[in-house]
C-alpha cells in the first residue's frame, strides 16, 4: 500500500507535496520520497526510510527546487529486503529524465525482469515492481518518439504499450525532466488517483495535482476535477496545459473494495463514492445481520475498535437502537522494541495501542466492531480485553465479509494459511477468536453498501471472493507471491 | 507540562522506561530524556529534543545500563531559549550524584536562584526550574548526611527541607548513584505521581515505579499501590526495599483540574478518581448547562471535537437524547513548515489537523463540544469549518469554565490578554468566536464532575477562578511570568 | 583533479578500493565514492563530499558488496555548485546499467550538452562532465550492441566513438553490471591510468586493478602489468578474463607534466617514468639555472618547502654543495573557519599550515625551494616568514617554469590574470613575491628533467607554453572556461 | 597523551580554541573537547570522539559562546572503556561550576577514588583520572571558601591541597564559572604548560592564554611570558588580571625527557628548552656512538624514518659527513579497517604508512635514524622494507636509549614484557629487529642533549632508567597499571 501525489505549480511545490504526503501518511509509513524538477530539467530528489516527519530535515527541502514535483508514501512489505533502496520514487535517465512513483502491484513481473534484461537491455538494480514501471515506461518512450520535441500523442502511444506489456494494478505519476507530469491508472482502475486543479484568475497558466486521495485537493484548495478513469493518461506541461487520453484497449472499472473497508480516509471521496457514507451503509446492513444472527438482548453496548470502525459502529448502534460507547483508548505514540544484547526479542501486545476503560465494560454483554479480521490474533487480544475488563459477554462483528484469498493488487497481506477465516467456517472462526457470537458481513452487503447511489457496477474484492480480474494471477502465481509480495 | 517515569527492577530498565514514556507522550513531545544507574553507581543518560520515538538510536539504548532508572517527555514553555540544553533529566555530581526529573512549576525561582548562587554556591548553567530543584535537594542532603551510608532518614529530612524552600509545584523522582530512587510531592500534590509495584513470588526482591499516571503501571504489569501522597516522599532502595514519609509540615491535596479537562489520558486513575468517568460526569452537568442556556430544539446532533472531548460529548448526547455523531476526522501525522529563502511563514491552518465530513453538518442544526476554550483560534476556525460543511446553527459548548487566569502550576499557558475570556462576557466571547450559542461548564459543576465520588474536597481551579494556593503567587509575579513560563 | 581506481577480486573489494582512495587521497579531498556490483548485477553506490576517513561508515561498507568495483576521491573546482550533487561515480540504468568515474576535464562539453540533449534525448542532472562522459559511452554503448550477450568487441567499437566525440582528457573507468570493467584513456593519455595484475596460483582466475597510479597497485601487492596506453581500452569480464584494444585513429602519448612536477606522490611510476627521480633531476637542472642566476655565495643553506619540493631542494644542496637543512615545519592538521552570526570570515594564513624553525634562518642567506608558484600569494607569505624568522636574504626557487596559462586538461588553476606569472617578468615577479632573488626551471629542463631516460617524446605543459593538444581549445574557449573549470 | 589549551579573550574564544587545537592534534586524536563560559556564568560544552576537524559542526561552534573558555586533545590509552564517556573537559557544578582539563596521569586514584567516595561523598561516573581530579579540586575549594566572593587567595589554598592529596602528572586548567581560569602543575612540572599573554594598547583588559605547547601561543599572536612553574597555580579573572602563587611545599623540575624525543612538535620551546634544537643535538650525540659502534664504511647514506626523527638524522649525516636522503615517503591519510560479517580483521601494516623510494636503497648501506623503539614491530617492518627496496646493509638508530620501563606519567606504553629492550641485550634486540647493527642513544647522552644551555639540572627519564619521581609508584602499582593505564 503506498500513497502518491504529483503536482504542477506556478512556485515551489516542496512543501506542498510535503504536506500531501503528511495527509497520505497512513497509505505507508516505512518510507518516503520527493522529486522535484526545475524549469531547465534539473531534477532533484530525496528519499529515505521513516515516516514524512522524520525523513525531510530543512537543507533537503531547500535542495528540492522547482515548479514541478512529485511524492511518494510507502508501506513495506515483508518480502522486501532493505526499505531503503526499494523508496520510491525510482529515476531513469534516458529518454529525458524520468522519475515515476507507483501504488499498486504488477503481477507479471517474472516476465518483465526477463524481457527489459534480455531484449530492452535495461538494468534492474532493485527487486521493486516499480523500477520495472518506469523502466518500460522509458523503453516504450524512447520508441515512440521522433523528431526533436516530445509531444503529448507520442506519451500517451508509450502508456498505451505499458497497458499492453504490464499486468496488475498501478495508479502511477511521472515527471518527464523538461516536459511534464504524466499520471496514468490501470485499465481496471484498482488503485485509486484523482485529479484537481486551482485555477488562476489572473494568469492562464492553471496549477494541478494528482493524488491517491481527495482530501489532498481540498486541503490544498485544489477543485477536484474528477478520478483519473481506468486506462486513462493525462499529461500536464511545464506551463500548466493538460491533454488527456485512454490509452487502454478493453477498460472497466473495478475499484478496489479494501480502500472503502480500511485503507482511504473516511473523509476521501473515491470513484465518486464518499468513503465515510460508505462505512455508514456498511453499518447499516452489518446491523441487519447480527440481528439475524444473534439472540436478542445479547447486546448491552456497541463499541468500535477505534479507528476506522467507528462509522460503521455508530450506525450499527443507531439502527440496533442500542447505546454506543467508547470502551477502548487508542495510544497514538508507537515506538520500538530494542534488542540488547542477550536479550530475546520481545513481543509488543495489542495492550500498547488499545486499552480498555473498565467502567464501561463491567457487567456487560458487549457488541465490538471492527473493519475487518486478517489474521485474527489483534482481534483475540481485544476480545480477551473486553473479557479482562469486565465485560459478561463478548459479540465480534466485521464490516467486511472473512478474508480468505490472498491481495495482489497491493496490500500487504499474509500468505493464506496464516488467514483467520482460511479453511474456517464462521463458529470455527469464533472458537479461534474466543468471542460468544462472531459476524461477518456478507459479500453482497459490502458491496452494495459500497455501490449504494453510484453506478459503478462492480468492485475488485478478491480478497474476500478470489476473483482475480487480471489474467496472470493463477495458483502458480499465488504460491510464489506468498513468498514475497509487493505494494 | 511533562511526563516522568522511574523504576527499580530486576533487570535493565531502560525499554520499560522507553515504553512508559511513549505512554506519557501525549504529556509533553519536545524533549525527552533517559538516566540510569547501575549497580555500581555508573549513571548513563541520553537526553534530545523532539519525541520519543525519534530520540533513542539503538545505539543510545544499549548505554543505559542497570536496573535503576527514570524518564522524562517535556512540553517547552515558550519562555525558555532552548529545547535542548532544558531537556530533563539534570545531574549534579556530589554528593553521591543525583539525577532528578521534574512535573511542575516553581514558582519562587527568583529567590532560590539568588540563595543557591550566594549561599549555596551552586552553579546553575540554565533557566530551569528543574536545575534548581536538584541543587536545593543536593544541597539539603550534602547538609543531613553524617556517618558514612546513606539512610532514607536523611533523605526524608532533606525533602522535609525542600518543602520549606521552595514553592510551586512539584512531582518529583531523583536517582541516588549507588543507594536508590526517591519520590516525592508538593505539599498540596497539584501534579501527579502514583506508585506501583510487581511483586515477585520466587524473589525476595520486589519491583516497582513511580510515574505521572496510572496507565503506565497497567500497561507493564504493575499493580497500583497508591498515589504519593501530597508533601510525602518515597524511597525504594536497589534491593527493591520502600520506605516513605510524611515530610511536609500541613500537607492538603488540591490536585490540578486541568488534568481530568485535558492533560490526563482518560484511562489513567488520578488521586483515586478515573478521568475518563470524571468527563462523563462533566458531560453529564454541561448537558443540563445547555438545556438552561440553548432553546429547545436548536440542536440536531451532537459533536465531539476530537479527541479529549469525546467522552463528555456522548454523555451530553445521551442526556439531552439527542443524537451523536462524528463530524471531524482528526488527521494524525502532523508536519512541519520549512521557512525557505526568499519565502514568508505560512501559518498552519486548523485544517491541517481537522477534517469535516459534509454529510453530518448539511443543513442541521450542530452542537459542538471541546474539553476547554483557551485562546479561542482554534474554536473560531473549527466552528467556521462547521459552517462551510454546511451547518445552518452552530452550538460550541465548553466541557470546562472560561479560562481567565495564568496556570502557574505546569501547564504552559498564554498570558491573560491572550486568553479569550479575559475580560469578556459569555456573549461577548460567542461573537469572538462566530458561534451562535455558547456555553461554559460552570466552576462548581466542574468541580463535582471531578470530585463526585472522592473524598477529597478541594482541587487546584486556579486558571478558572484565580485562587493560588501557593504563597508566592502576587500580582506581581503574574505579570513576570507572563513573560517567561516553565513547566 | 582527481584519482580513480578501479578493481576485480575474488572476494569483497570495497575494503581494498578504500584503502586504494586512501592512498589517492592526495589527488582530491572535496568529495569521494566507491560502486561495486555483485554478480547478478546489483549495483551499489556511496558518495558524498568530505575526505575518505569521514565519508564511509561501517554501514556504508556493508552494504557495497560485490567482487567488482571502482572509486574516485575529487577535488571539487571553483565553478561547480554543490560538491555533494557532482561527487562521483555516476551512473545510468540503460544499457546494462554502468556506472563511471573520470579523471580529467571535457573541452568541448558544451556541444556535448547540446547533442545529448537534442539528438540522444539524455537527461543531464549536474553540470559535471563526467555525466557527460557516461552518457556518450552509453549511447554509443547501446548503439553498437547487437544480439542477446555484450561481447567486448562492441565495448571496443563504443570506446571507438566516444573518442571521435568527446575531446579533452579523460582517463575513465566504467563498471558494466552483469559484464565487467572498461577502463580507458584519452588519445593523447594526458591523465595516467595503470593496470595490475594479481596472478592467481591455484585458480585460473586473476585478480586485476586499473588506478591512476602504481603505489596502489604496490600496496595492495598487485604487480605492475603497464600503463593504459592512449587511445586504448581494456575490459575485464567477471571471471578475471583481460581484453584490449587500441581504440583510437591516431594516439600519441603526451602525459601532463604537472603530475610530476607537483601531482603524483612521488613513490609512483607514472608512463615508466618514476615521479621521485623525475623530480631528483628538476633539482639537479634546476641547481645550474640558480648557479647561473644568483651571485657565487648568496646562499648558505638550502631548504624546501614541505612537502613535494623536498627531492628537488635536496638535489640542488647536493650540486651546489650547500648544507641542506628543514627550516619550516608543516602541520598536518587542518580546521575550518567557521562563520560567526555577525562576524567577518577570517583569512587562514600560511602560517597555520607552516612554522619556521628560527635557529635554522637566523642569520643566513636561504635559498627555499618550492616545486611551482602559481598565485604567488603562499610564496609571498612564505618569504616573509623566513624573513620573520631572522634570514638575511632570501632566495626563492621553483622547480617548475613560470605558470602563465591555464591548464584545461583536468587541474584546478586560477584564471590567467591570478597567475602571479602572468604578464610580468621574472624581475617584477620577484618584487610581487617579496624575495631577493627569484630563480624559475627552464622550459626546456623540466621537460627533460621528466623524459630522461624514457622513450617518450613529449609531454603536455600548456600551462607553461600555452600550446594545446586538443583541437578545441580557443581563445575563446579559454575565457568561457576561465569563468568555470572542471576536473 | 593529551593537548590542553585554556583561554581569556575580549570576544569569543571558540574559533581561536579550536585552531589552537588543532595545533595541538599530534598530542592525542582520539576524542577532544571544548568548553566556554558567557560572563553571566553559564558554561557550554562539547566533547566527542574523534579528530578536532571531523568534531566540530557549525551548530556545535555556535552554542560555544562566552571570552573564555578551555579545550582538550585526547590519547585514549587502551585501558579505558568509551572514549565518548572519558573525553575531557569535565564539569562539577559545586561550587561555582567548575570545568577542567588535564594532562598526564594521576597514580594513586585507588586511594583518591576511595576518599572521594566516602569521605567526599563525591560520584564519579567514569574511570578516568581527569574528574578525579576536578572533584578534588571541588571539594577543596568548596572547603577554602568563605564570605560572599571568590578570591585567588581561596583558590591558591585549594590548589596547594590538591598538590597535597594527588600524586602523578598533572599540568591542568580549569574554568570557574562567573570568576576565571586557573592552570597549575604539579610539583615536578613533568607535563608541559606554558603562559602567553597579547597585551592591550588601548584597553586595560590583557587577553591570556595558556596551552601544552609554546607553538599554540605563536600562532595566535600571544607572546610567549614564561612556563607555569612546577607547584605554581596561575589565576585569570574574567577582566584579565593576573594573579599567581607557588603552591606546592617542595616544587623542584623534572620535565618528561619523551616530549623532546618523540611527543612535542619541534617547533615548540618546553621550559625554556627548543625541541627542535634538542632534537639536533641528540642527532650530533648519536652521530658519536654510532661512529663507536659500528665498522667504518660500513654506511653509505643516512635516511630519517619520517617525521620526527628527520633533525636528529639530519645532524647524524652532517656530523658523520655521509650523504642525507629522504628514502621513506610517509603516507598522510590514514583510514580504518572495517569489519565485514564473516570476515577476520585484517592487520594494517606499516606499508599503508610508509613506502620506500627503491633508486635510494638499491645497493646501498642505509642507516636509518628513528626517535626511539617501543614494541620493535614497527621497526622490524621498517628495516624489511629497506631490505626488499634492495638495500645491502640495514643500520639501525635510535635517538632514545632502549624503553625498558613503563611510562605512568601519561604517555600509553605498553607493559614490560611489550616492549622489545625489555630483558634483553642490544644484540638480541638487533636479532629481534633484524638489523644488520644497532645504535642506540646513551642515557646520559640523550640527558645531555636535551639540557645543554639550559638551568635545568634533572629530567623525568623513568622509562629510561626506571627511576619514578612521584611516591606511589611501587612494583605492586607498576604491576597494576600495566593492565589500566591513563593519560
Amino acid at each position: 500500500m503506498c500513497g502518491i501525489v504529483g503536482m504542477v505549480g506556478h512556485d515551489s511545490v516542496n512543501q506542498e507535496i510535503y504536506d500531501a504526503l503528511l495527509l497520505l501518511q497512513h497509505r505507508g509509513q516505512d518510507s518516503t520520497g520527493i522529486a522535484t524538477a526545475e524549469a531547465n530539467g534539473v531534477i532533484h530528489e530525496h528519499k529515505v526510510k521513516g515516516q514524512v516527519r522524520e525523513a525531510f530535515r530543512t537543507r533537503d527541502m531547500r535542495a528540492l527546487l522547482g515548479n514541478i514535483g512529485l511524492g511518494h508514501v510507502r508501506y513495506a512489505t515483508k518480502g522486501t529486503a532493505s526499505s531503503e533502496e526499494e523508496a520510491q520514487p525510482f529515476y531513469v535517465n534516458a529518454p529525458y529524465g524520468i522519475v515515476l512513483v507507483h501504488n499498486g502491484n504488477l503481477t507479471n513481473t517474472r516476465e518483465l525482469t526477463d524481457e527489459l534484461f534480455h531484449k530492452d537491455r535495461r538494468h534492474l538494480n532493485t527487486s521493486s515492481d516499480t523500477e520495472l514501471l518506469v523502466n518500460v515506461l522509458a523503453n516504450e518512450l524512447q520508441a515512440s518518439i521522433s523528431g526533436l520535441q516530445l509531444d503529448p500523442e507520442q506519451v500517451f502511444q508509450a502508456v498505451a504499450r505499458v497497458h499492453e506489456r504490464v499486468e496488475g494494478s498501478y495508479a502511477a505519476i511521472a515527471l518527464i525532466a523538461g516536459y511534464g507530469l504524466l499520471a496514468f491508472r490501470d485499465p481496471f482502475g484498482i488503485r485509486p488517483l484523482i485529479l484537481g486543479v486551482r485555477r488562476s484568475e489572473d494568469d492562464s497558466r492553471d496549477e494541478w495535482t494528482v493524488a491517491s486521495e481527495s482530501l489532498v485537493l481540498d486541503n490544498a484548495g485544489f477543485e477536484v476535477v474528477r478520478d483519473v478513469e481506468p486506462g486513462e493518461a493525462v499529461f500536464i506541461d511545464l506551463d500548466g496545459r493538460l491533454w488527456s487520453r485512454q490509452c487502454a484497449a478493453d477498460p472497466k472499472l473495478l475499484p478496489c473494495s479494501f480502500e472503502y473497508v480500511y485503507l482511504a480516509r473516511p473523509d476521501s471521496v473515491m470513484n465518486g463514492i464518499a468513503v465515510y457514507e460508505s462505512r455508514l451503509r456498511m453499518g447499516e446492513r452489518l446491523a441487519d445481520t447480527i440481528a439475524k444472527y444473534t439472540p436478542k438482548d445479547a447486546i448491552d453496548v456497541v463499541m468500535p475498535i477505534p479507528d476506522s470502525s467507528r462509522p460503521s459502529a455508530m450506525e450499527v448502534a443507531r439502527k440496533l437502537g442500542i447505546e454506543y460507547r467508547e470502551g477502548f483508548y487508542k495510544n497514538r505514540y508507537v515506538g520500538r522494541t530494542f534488542i540488547m544484547p542477550g536479550q530475546a526479542v520481545r513481543k509488543k501486545s495489542v495492550r500498547q495501542k488499545l486499552n480498555a476503560m473498565p467502567s464501561e465494560f463491567a457487567g456487560k454483554n458487549v457488541l465490538l466492531i471492527d473493519d475487518s479480521i486478517v489474521r485474527g490474533t489483534t482481534s483475540r487480544e481485544i476480545i480477551q480485553m473486553a473479557r479482562d475488563a469486565g465485560a459478561k459477554t463478548v459479540t465480534f462483528a466485521s464490516a467486511a465479509p472473512p478474508v480468505r484469498y490472498p491481495h495482489v493488487y497491493g496490500i500487504n497481506m499474509p500468505s493464506r494459511h496464516e488467514l483467520v477465516a482460511y479453511n474456517r467456517t464462521i463458529p470455527e472462526i469464533a472458537e479461534e477468536l474466543g468471542c460468544d457470537y462472531l459476524v461477518y458481513q456478507e459479500v453482497e452487503d459490502l458491496k452494495a453498501a459500497i455501490l449504494e447511489g453510484s453506478d459503478i457496477t462492480d468492485l475488485d474484492m478478491s480478497c474476500f471472493d478470489g476473483r482475480y480480474v487480471t489474467g496472470t494471477v493463477t495458483e502458480e502465481y499465488l504460491a510464489w507471491v506468498e513468498g514475497s509480495q509487493e505494494s
